[in-house]
């Protein structure tokens, strides 16, 4: 493999500047050799921006940026290496010669959090291997100590652990933060394709109905939010591809969120937009999970994703 | 501009796997759309681990990895485009052809932080913009409000929000894991070149001195933190380059710092180690400050780096 960048680098987007006058003074030691000092934390910061790095191909000719928007309790290194090692869906895309650019969320990764009171509301919370063996659907809890996951599932369960790395806290009352964080995003690069998994399907839904000027295409990995109420819009030309995995029907919340993705379809539909379902089993990958982008498949989906693109 | 690489990617390495069992369970919808329900946050976690992304140029050579160290509040972002959109250090080292890994520390950025009880000790602290402004020697305090910085400040103080926005938490009480995580990635990687900034100098030090076998150079610029007790090591055919900026005279913090590196110096050559001096106003970058790779002469200083590299 051989990947021919023009550029490449990274970003700090959006976010708001406050101010802080207030906050008692601390005295303390940055490392073993600094001396002790006397920190005064009040002054100005900026909080709630959103981290961007992204990566260009040499010759990308007329192809579109793909914006990559990752899931819940996880950071923009869910497109890079899978667990297993092998090359990750932003590899990939680059390979198929398009700009790539790739998101950490405002209080996730590189994005930060704030630690000034009153800005980050209730506690950040963390998920176990458990959780995600269940919720991403690579077993049943019942299994997962002797690590047996569904008969014939397609991710490296071997590798559950270096998975379990890549897991940061997350907050559950940071929406405005995030959609407000991906609009500046979507604002900055212009005309886009947005790819995002799970949880990052809330602000792609939000932003590509705000602006079907600038989001060309919407490629929703088992989103688990949607697009808001779309009756007075517009959004003819825009397009949206839907990808689900295998196991399903084995996960209420999942069967939940499929009907629901299934009704924003419709939805999509009768604001003029043009949707795709891929079912990832029917169309031959049985076994997939929620975590397609790293499942043993995951440079077949990114094919079936790339030809969607190009429009066949 | 162009950059070829063969391979790029990332890992996560290091850690702890811990287990919860009487946390209580909570109930929650993470998105507008997702049901509510019981989340049971008992199980498995790994925490403490680093976050390691890395890009291997087509043709390197003998060049050996460069592995990349931030400072505190600070992530590897600070070795990508500087806060007015120039090339990075990082853009730098792998035009020069070097393999390129750069950490994400514990705790910071991409590699996570812990909400699990008992594993965090203290709070988390962040910087604001007026601590950056005298703390990295842009200008005094008064100067900050009308952004009027040392006369010949290098660094590009009319970008200093985009630098802003790159700052996240950190906490004091987190040594011991910044310490093991940067023994597990230099396992990881093996022989290396340590290239640390500030607060990542701890690391640096310490692990170089430890592993003396595959640590080849270290490059500090302005380390805040030094080599452990050296009287038993022997580090004959170890490089050491400090590097410092301009105005160390108007900070007692950097005054007191700066010596303590020049003890270190000797220190490290009477264990053997081969130790340059690179004072960068005495080698013609004038208003040079804290934040090296982000001053407007940071293509230079990567060059005067380079050249030491080579052995030159």
């Amino acid at each position: 493999m051989s990947y021919r960048l023009k550029d490449f680098g990274s970003f700090h987007v959006g976010g708001r500047r406050v101010e802080t006058s207030d906050l008692p003074k601390r005295f303390l030691s940055y490392t073993p050799a600094a001396a002790e000092m006397e920190l005064d934390p009040n002054g100005v910061y900026w909080i709630e921006q959103a981290y961007v790095q992204f990566f260009i191909p040499e010759h990308h000719g007329d192809r579109l940026p793909i914006v990559f928007l990752h899931g819940g309790g996880l950071t923009g290194a869910s497109w890079e290496t899978t667990p297993d090692s092998r090359s990750g869906w932003l590899n990939h895309f680059l390979e198929f010669g398009y700009p790539c650019y790739v998101v950490d969320q405002p209080e996730r990764g590189r994005a930060g959090f704030s630690v000034l009171p009153d800005t980050l509301e209730g506690d950040a919370i963390s998920r176990p291997l458990e959780e995600a063996w269940t919720r991403f659907r690579f077993g049943e809890l019942d299994g997962f100590a002797t690590r047996t996951p569904y008969p014939g599932c397609d991710f490296p369960v071997d590798y559950l652990d270096a998975f379990g790395r890549q897991f940061v806290p997350r907050w559950t009352t940071t929406r405005g933060m995030h959609l407000a964080g991906f609009r500046d995003v979507v604002a900055h690069i212009g005309n886009c394709i947005v790819i995002c998994h799970s949880q990052g399907g809330d602000a792609a839904h939000v932003v590509a109905s705000e602006r079907n000027d600038l989001v060309q295409a919407v490629v929703a990995l088992e989103p688990s939010a949607f697009s808001p109420d779309l009756s007075d819009k517009q959004l003819s030309g825009q397009r949206y591809l839907y990808v689900f995995g295998d196991y399903i029907d084995r996960s209420p919340f999942w069967v939940d969120l499929q009907q629901k993705a299934i009704a924003n379809a419709e939805a999509l539909k009768a604001a003029g937009a043009d949707v795709t379902w891929l079912d990832l089993p029917a169309a031959g990958l049985a076994g997939t999970s929620h975590m397609i982008m790293m499942d043993k498949s995951s440079a077949q989906s990114a094919q079936m994703v790339r030809r969607w693109l190009a429009g066949g």
